[in-house]
């Protein structure tokens, strides 16, 4: 939430749906700009990471916006409260700055609505067994949401920001970017880059295991929204999702957050691999995109991406290492992305790979490595090409059409 | 609390304090300006009276307090925990913006104090039964530490603002008034006029009730300070007290916050003052310094003093029973003001009236109601004479002199 007057706008739409004749939880993050407010005071009194005290002074931002909320909803003459994630009995573990839900017992949630008010919740926060607040993390309210929908088994949970939906592809990279109306949480986790201002992946995972149906809406642009669904089989999620099983490719995502390393003449012994990533797993380096080449004379060359802020370390971590492990040198590139596409439907098509490699080959895009699995197909490029490749992709896929129009089904 | 350099500032006092070897529990009121700039964004939404999302809203003013200074004591080394009121127990009834403790149970406090931590707490709020978040009131946080000094039977609860002490009067009206080393509970809450911004009447009432020595001191200026103290009988009391327990007057208080009703030819029946007062009271009017005439005739005069806001309001509710009551005429005057001299010491001492009259009658000073109890004398004088009588009793009982050096004894 963003001014008083934005504060003002979700209360009408929060009355309107109440008034509708829906039960309504309302779960909010800050007004915006007040995290880094409270952050920023903090900066001025300690450097340390982020602790107890941090999320003692963060929540504070959550509990401002309910209670504004709450003054607004009352306003328009809705019978509301407020409540803090304690009040609501999330509990988490003691991670403090991205704790992990544990359990929530809603029942103060589930009194208020069959009193027939509206309820507002702070997302963002919940407290540990002894009563510690904790915090989240970044996009910790969409997680509120998410878990509080599975908790009081809502019909749907609607995550609203300032865009309308979900995108085939970045609309500033391909202009032809089309809202997609539905789409699998597996496909949405693969996409993460694509939806990460939208939907955080923790929120995803926690929709698929709940069977939360969520809806990403915009706060300020009526409209339907995308839906992102944990179900794609059974009764309903066949019924529902009758338009995304016609198309095999889903959306097109880039990381440009990525560097290659290339590790050469790697002895070719069975633990090899594992003596390779130890040290870098133990260095907590996000290894991304493994590719092995065949071995040869009882050596193989080894290349797989990591995030660009990791390329350097991970480089020293390896060079200590090259007596033990034996092998040949390490060499890193850092001007490479990382364009996927994503798709449940290539379980059932055959030939999209194929199809993939020739749409970027057609348009001299030189493939460094190649990835795929069940449903996505990732491909390291330079980096200067990445635009290129999305929406040589996103034309070849005719991601711009609805799925049942493509010619490729 | 006012900046960050203010908390640096309290951090430092605390810490030092902790490492003469106490056990330290901090109650810390919210940022300056913080209350007012929630307030602000809250008038923004809803004019209604303050209740339960108020409330929410003002709480987090001292959360941020508490996890900034416990971040800021842990720069300097000091290991600590903050607590927000409920999770310290401080458990209200459910008088939004105005709440009253009814208990606090500091086991959390007791434990962390037993491990060698610093504890800061949460002033001005606590949780009622249900849970719900309430606030105190204005001065909520001074009630919030004498409360936690009482629950963990503290030695002492030091009260710390931007002046150095109570002062025997405001040293704005009278150049030579002396700061009071040690003051009675009863004489404090008569001098409340006094002490308004030093220490609320709730937290003196507070600490009389269960014991509390209450310290006032300065946050910025090294000093003793003026003690608070509940007893001024028994061994302890005794020896602490010796130099308040030879004066007679302790302070002298000015209210120009008045305004004189009078009501004519009251037929002098046994129930009259009753019926007078019975509507005044059923709206709330606050009646003060009450003076009825000897009857004469069948008839008396009476006189009281109200707040001036509700003077006019008053003269209306009386007019509105006149013919019921059957007085003559009400008068009301709201160019007065009550000053009021204050001492323990006149229980024992005959003649303290006396010498206050005579030293106001010999400066012109026209005394329009008088009222007495066993450690006070107040007197309605014209407003624009109130100063003058201030200083005329200062002088007259030499305040400016360290009790005992004084002549009057």
């Amino acid at each position: 939430m963003g001014s008083i007057e934005r504060i003002q706008h979700v209360a009408r739409k929060v009355a309107a749906t109440a008034r509708a004749g829906n039960q309504v939880v309302v779960v909010v993050s800050a007004m915006s700009g007040e995290t880094d407010r409270l952050l920023k005071l903090a900066g001025q009194i300690s450097q340390r990471p982020r602790d107890r005290e941090i999320d003692v002074l963060l929540a504070t931002g959550e509990q401002v916006a309910i209670a504004l909320l709450a003054l607004a909803l009352r306003e328009l003459g809705e019978e509301c409260r407020s409540f803090l994630g304690h009040q609501v009995n999330i509990v988490t573990d003691s991670v403090h700055g991205s704790a992990r839900i544990r359990t929530i017992d809603a029942s103060p949630v589930q009194d208020c609505l069959a009193r027939g008010e509206v309820v507002v919740v702070a997302g963002f926060q919940g407290a540990d067994q002894n009563g510690n607040i904790t915090t989240l993390g970044r996009g910790g309210s969409d997680l509120s949401a998410v878990a509080m929908a599975a908790a009081v088994q809502a019909d749907a949970c609607e995550i609203y920001s300032d865009v309308d939906g979900i995108y085939t592809t970045d609309p500033n990279v391909c202009p032809k970017a089309r809202r997609i109306d539905r789409i699998s949480c597996e496909e949405m986790l693969e996409l993460a880059s694509l939806g990460a201002k939208v939907l955080q992946a923790r929120s995803v995972e926690f929709a698929l295991k709940y069977k939360v149906a969520i809806c990403c809406k915009s706060t300020f642009v009526d409209g339907p929204g995308s839906w992102v669904l944990p179900e794609l089989d059974g009764e309903q999620g066949g019924e529902m999702l009758a338009g995304l099983e016609g198309a095999v490719v889903t959306g097109v995502a880039c990381d440009k957050n990525t560097a290659r390393v290339s590790v050469t003449r790697m002895p070719d012994r069975p633990s090899a691999a594992a003596e390779l990533f130890a040290p870098l797993a133990a260095d907590a380096v996000n290894v991304d995109v493994i590719v092995q080449t065949a071995p040869q004379d009882g050596f193989c060359d080894l290349s797989f991406t990591v995030p660009k802020v990791s390329a350097r370390r991970t480089v020293e971590l390896l060079e200590m290492r090259r007596h033990s492990l034996g092998f040949g040198e390490v060499r890193v590139d850092d001007q490479v992305a990382k364009v996927s596409i994503v798709g449940a439907g290539m379980r059932s098509q055959p030939g999209v790979a194929l199809q993939c490699f020739q749409a970027l080959g057609q348009a001299g895009i030189n493939l460094q490595l190649i990835s795929t699995s069940e449903i996505k197909i990732s491909v390291v490029v330079p980096e200067h090409m990445a635009d290129l490749a999305v929406r040589v992709l996103h034309d070849a896929f005719e991601l711009d059409k609805p799925a049942g129009d493509r010619s490729l089904r």
